[in-house]
């Protein structure tokens, strides 16, 4: 099966996504966007053992040097001293400003990894090898690196664009059950955002997906990373319409800090984040019980949350107010008109937010 | 004195460089560039008490919210360790990606505050407010932020430029006059990389430049101001002409990482660097005895440096592979074919860097 290509369009910085079966035993796409011929690929002690040796002796073949840097698993390392232990090992092995990083892993190893990339020597090559259903569709697209503060999910970063990334549909049958599911939270928030046609086909496809037929994921894949895309190419540093992909992720990032990072995977949290978003979109007399409904029941058919926990409205509000999507001291919410059609406001009654925060939105998970 | 203004040309991320006396006093051009109301000023306890509460008060007085972060002065302080807590600071105050950060002293605040600003919520905005010679001549302009790793100097950061930047020629009357002399060599540095008629003019005016003549300072300044802008603006990121703003950096930051960062001073290094490159050029038979006598004479006028410690040459070269300038294991250097015409080379004979580095370069300073 030939690979599909989406592509990022940035300018002279576009770059490709490749779609496909068994991408991480070709080394032709990577091989022809490095810039030197070390290539360096950040992992995870999880994810390494799975998958290193195949893309490590692909590259080795096609007459690359290849270091590897491993990293403990899990949400709570993505912090600014894993960062510098990255950029402690790159100093080490003399890595230069043409030198690649792969980033082979979820979102935690490739916000981190283009993070390193982004900021050492002041920028060099980066791909993207995202091993999750959601790094995949989103944090392996468009740019955004980072690392977490004690204070607030993501605060530390980077825009930094790799230079290719490549969806191996393969690797997705080594998933867990819980993170296939907290990826597709991600694939259902574009047709919440804007596409009421790949709302409607995950209706009737969730059956398949959750059994990982190839061509359903491959399909949830490009319709994803075209939508991520489209929006990337429009307002690549967030000054406008990218801030519509947060849809979810105010309350989500709330939600998992306020029960600690790693807690909830992301794509959970997002869940009951776009849950939140629904419920007080419906409160506010813009989305009526038939579209809520219909977005739960999409949700819980993934095995997703679809409430949030009982933090109290306080905690909530003193949390998001903790966001990047706040703007002089107002908190940039992203709310729905209808499904397909995403909306950002800074103007929610709080007693809106109060009443789905204290109660139908929350419970005791 | 109406100010005189250098624009940096970058498309819509253009900003200008404002050189006169008293700006600290006038909030204008800083208000006029500010995206909310609360600015917060990163400087250090050496700059700070001389001159925050002036631009605190004319801020305040133009209804702004001004907050203060104060760092231990100090090249050594210029590590990943104070960026986390300026980052810290930030998260605290609940600064907001539209908050500006106003680096307030000399190199190490610009390229510490610069690099915080990029990465703190993927960017925030940025004024500088340099308050050395060197600052306002070099590092402020351009975008280059970074901090220092055990490794390797500003090897760690970020291209990112600031909204404004605010030259104040009367802040340099407090200024020790070590660093006077210390700004003085990336003043030179521009005569040698492409403007002849400039190096003429320091020989000329050294003396004024030395008893701080406000018009020589001023001219001075706008004149590598322009210099500096006319590189940048060709090539930001580095990528070709930009490496010639290196002329005496390679020497210079293996001097200042083999002595200890903060024995001497960047500008001391950076002019035992540029004799060095000088005194390399002439044994490849670029450059005769008259230049490499005259640019001797112009530094040793200055008061700086005009030979490296004698490191020996197996250490200066360590030193130099862990440069940011090393390509595919190659260090690239910047020599001069003329006063005013400097060019970049991977292809430096090693005896004619081992001759000048054991010999006639270097002495037991």
């Amino acid at each position: 099966m030939t690979p599909v290509e989406v592509t990022v369009a940035l300018g002279h910085r576009s770059y490709p996504i490749l779609i496909g079966e068994n991408l991480l035993d070709t080394a032709g796409p990577i091989i022809s966007r490095l810039r030197n011929r070390q290539a360096i690929i950040v992992t995870n002690d999880v994810v390494g053992p799975l998958y290193q040796e195949r893309l490590t002796a692909c590259l080795r073949n096609a007459g690359c040097s290849v270091e590897l840097i491993t990293l403990p698993d899990g949400e709570e390392h993505k912090t600014l001293a894993t960062m510098s232990f990255i950029l402690d090992r790159l100093m080490a092995m003399h890595a230069e400003r043409k030198s690649t990083l792969i980033a082979l892993g979820g979102g935690v190893i490739g916000d981190i990894t283009g993070f390193a990339a982004a900021i050492y020597q002041r920028g060099m090559s980066f791909i993207q090898i995202p091993t999750t259903l959601l790094a995949q569709v989103d944090s392996a697209v468009g740019g955004k690196t980072a690392v977490n503060h004690p204070l607030g999910k993501n605060m530390i970063g980077a825009f930094y664009q790799p230079q290719l990334v490549l969806a191996d549909t393969s690797v997705l049958t080594t998933l867990p059950d819980r993170e296939l599911r907290a990826g597709l939270a991600e694939v259902i928030k574009y047709g919440l955002i804007s596409d009421p046609a790949f709302f409607q086909w995950l209706i009737e496809n969730m059956n398949k997906l959750l059994a990982r037929e190839p061509a359903a994921l491959a399909h949830a894949i490009k319709v994803s990373c075209e939508n991520k895309a489209g929006v990337v190419a429009g307002d690549e540093r967030e000054e406008g319409a990218r801030a519509l992909l947060n849809l979810g992720h105010t309350f989500g990032h709330a939600i998992e800090a306020g029960l600690g990072f790693g807690t909830w995977l992301h794509g959970e949290a997002v869940a009951a984040g776009m849950m939140i978003a629904a419920r007080v979109s419906r409160r506010i007399e813009l989305l009526g019980d038939t579209e809520v409904d219909a977005i739960e029941a999409l949700l819980r058919a993934a095995g997703l949350p679809v409430r949030g926990p009982r933090l109290g409205f306080d905690r909530y509000f003193a949390l998001m107010s903790h966001d990047k999507k706040v703007d002089a001291g107002q908190i940039r919410f992203v709310l729905l008109k209808s499904i397909g059609k995403a909306f950002i406001t800074k103007d929610v009654p709080p007693e809106a937010l109060r009443i789905v925060l204290e109660g139908e939105g929350v419970d005791d998970c």
